[in-house]
């Protein structure tokens, strides 16, 4: 639980970065703030984005992103807890926001932790915070979920979100079993994620997951971990129509949503991939479907909403760090539901915008916008071009009509449980403007993406002294 | 078959691009020649290149494309031949090829024609060729393969590679049966590929495909294509060991396998990817396979010499347009092999260094780098990281041990068929050195691979005035 140094092929990365915070350092002197936005898509790989573009705008338009001035590619970075020597291809959004935060690589499942010796591994929100700058996280997922937890908590167990999941069995699912107990206080550890959560000093964090803060404490009856948050001097807020005048100088927690915040689109008639149906002996294809408006969206602030509130929460701070999430890019790959997925996409996309439009008055700010791993779902013909018509995908598969009138067909196929498909392994987009942005590396690694961020805001040294 | 001219679309496009242009005019001046060199990975996708790098160098390693100064993303366009205004969100290897060479979109199987109206679109070897500029086609396909034939000849489909395939029914897949006959030369057409490129004014082509040209020319049982080649001034090779000392003052056509070239890496004891066993009820997770060098590739000419040896060729010329094609990355995506893709982006890769030691002594040479479509073949966990042991792929998967001594899970999924996998239409990468790369915009479509390569040659103009 001590804190993780800087490994020498760390340091080795950081080297190459300087050059471009220096370059950087040049363009705007020292006393203007540093400001970095990093919005990651959860599983928003080069698939996802073709599917969301080929849906929102057509394959003749181009997606916020699309415009920003420098593109490159990140491998994605995870090791193995048995022996962190050894490489492991398939990352999960813990390990890699971990990497993501702290710059050290690590195992999957693991927050803020490193693989097998367990040390913490100190975040650059951590950084933000411990040199006076503000801090903020804003997430479609639970606030707990692995993404914004691995930026702000340290844990071996990503599902350790509250004090009663630290320990617990799962038959079914043997990889989702936990075993935290290193981490109880009663135990000299700093608790449950939303424990660790209540207890710390970001400036901002709005997402989903109030089920979380509504279960008492480690070893109580009586306190909730929300009374622990409010004790700790965050103003709790519940609602969208709480979002509009935030007090500046109290820390926000907004929390809009039991758990995952429920997605902006979804198939018409129940519209997702399903396993292909034959009829003697030839395949039926699906029929096609639109994407619609999800009803149980409809009072819930919006992404870009909820980024435009971090922003004007964080704006008289000498500098920022600000993490925006679209997580169920990834959750409803999962679930094999090509809407939700596009719907998630447009709220990302929307956010950058928001972050681009920041960045245009607010020159001093570096935006990233990448994603932590790549998904299962697939663009492939919407009726085989190549076999017979008695073949198709053996997967599950879904017939998108789109705006532009073509079908898409889009392929789940990477796990044939009836519960869920799987991650991939691809490497993942990276986009990024502002200062130094044109000076970055065309192919870097998640381990980069700390050093770039915590470079641009003047907290390298910060970190190799401690 | 009369000549297409732009559309106001790709118009638009050229605005853009000439931006560039005029950004290089100046660094240049108008006496020093202008060079391209396009490569083209088959099917390399952002999976392709994940799976190839963490094999060839490891996952903390870089390629070669890797290193270029410029990434972007590329949509990949194809229209509906029934109706043009349509988009098809899945591209093959000839609609591809002919929009990147002629900058017009088209539907699949076409080949340097237009949809449904079935007009020539001239390419871009065709307008370097009428400026007096060199022009050179390598690829590891037979030369009559899509990706080559669409930067050369015109004809409404892909298969029409030699007179007698011209016209053919196939009951089993009829997607693979051609009507050619509008061109034969009998009916006042160009005749097939193999004829095209025989009565072709190309100034160097390498690469596979021999017995289309020892086959007889139209209407003849006395003339082969071969000889009709060497009639129009083809210096024709054979074998590797003939490609030192060629003249300068000749076509060359180099012709090194019967077919497809065979490639340099498969797996040991057979190893391709093969549908899940399970035993009561467990999966049986696959045995891990290295990649060993293919016998077969052994005597044959690297995709790397035979890009040395069309530079050497080239560079007595005031200007050229080199494309060089690795065409198994898709072929083995295909028969789901992933030593085969593995070897073949190595060997492009190969051919990447190549091109970036020439643009540093030929400072005026644009080098691009990019697919033409997606492929099958997703990274997935070695084990399922989210599923019970009885689930795994439903599709057709290998694990392959790499170097570094870690397990790849790599999949292919997209069709159930015995035979092949299908292409994704996922964006593909693209990669840029040498004069305005840097000023290339980051998302761009195929169309514009045409407009930035003729731009940089000053070919633009010589198009609009025809």
């Amino acid at each position: 639980m001590s804190n993780y140094y800087l490994r020498p092929a760390a340091l080795t990365l950081i080297v190459l970065v300087l050059g471009c915070a220096n370059q950087s350092d040049t363009d705007l002197g020292a006393t203007v703030g540093r400001k970095v936005i990093l919005i990651i898509g959860d599983g928003m790989d080069d698939q996802q984005i073709t599917i969301a573009r080929n849906y929102l705008v057509g394959s003749q338009g181009q997606l916020s992103m699309d415009t920003m001035p420098f593109r490159g590619a990140v491998q994605v970075q995870a090791i193995a807890e048995d022996d962190p020597s050894k490489p492991v291809y398939v990352a999960d959004s813990a390990n890699s926001a971990t990497t993501m935060a702290g710059g050290v690589l690590t195992s999957r499942g693991r927050v803020g932790t490193t693989a097998q010796t367990d040390e913490d591994i100190v975040t650059i929100m951590e950084l933000a915070n411990a040199a006076g700058m503000g801090t903020g996280i804003v997430t479609t997922a639970s606030i707990t979920d692995a993404t914004p937890a691995s930026f702000i908590a340290h844990i071996n167990q990503r599902y350790c979100q509250r004090s009663i999941d630290m320990v617990r069995m799962n038959e079914t699912f043997p990889q989702f079993s936990t075993d935290c107990s290193r981490d109880y206080k009663a135990n000299g550890g700093r608790g449950s994620i939303s424990e660790q959560i209540a207890a710390s000093q970001i400036n901002i964090i709005l997402g989903g997951g109030a089920d979380h803060f509504d279960d008492f404490i480690e070893g109580s009856f009586e306190t909730t971990v929300l009374e622990e948050a409010r004790s700790n001097g965050f103003k709790v807020i519940r609602k969208r129509s709480e979002l509009t005048r935030l007090p500046n100088n109290k820390k926000i927690m907004g929390l809009f949503s039991s758990g995952t915040m429920p997605v902006k689109y979804r198939g018409v008639d129940g519209g997702e991939a399903r396993l292909i149906a034959r009829e003697a002996g030839q395949v039926k294809w699906p029929e096609p479907f639109i994407c619609e408006a999800n009803p149980d969206f409809e009072n819930l602030p919006t992404l870009a909403e909820m980024t435009r509130v971090a922003l004007d929460h964080l704006d008289n701070h000498a500098g920022f760090m600000l993490m925006i999430e679209s997580s169920s890019i990834d959750k409803e790959s999962h679930y094999r539901r090509p809407c939700g997925q596009i719907g998630e996409l447009s709220q990302l996309n929307d956010a950058v915008r928001i972050a681009l439009d920041y960045g245009e008055s607010h020159p001093e700010t570096l935006i990233l916008v990448t994603a932590d791993h790549g998904s299962a779902a697939h663009i492939i013909s919407h009726t085989s071009s190549l076999a017979p018509q008695n073949y198709a995908t053996p997967g599950r598969f879904a017939r998108v009509l789109t705006p532009e009138g073509s079908i898409m067909g889009i392929n789940y196929a990477s796990n044939d449980s009836p519960l869920w498909d799987e991650h991939s392994g691809v490497q993942v987009p990276i986009f990024a403007s502002g200062p130094g942005a044109n000076d970055l590396p065309t192919f870097i690694r998640q381990a980069d993406i700390f050093n770039i961020s915590a470079s641009h805001l003047g907290l390298l040294d910060t970190r190799l002294r401690k």
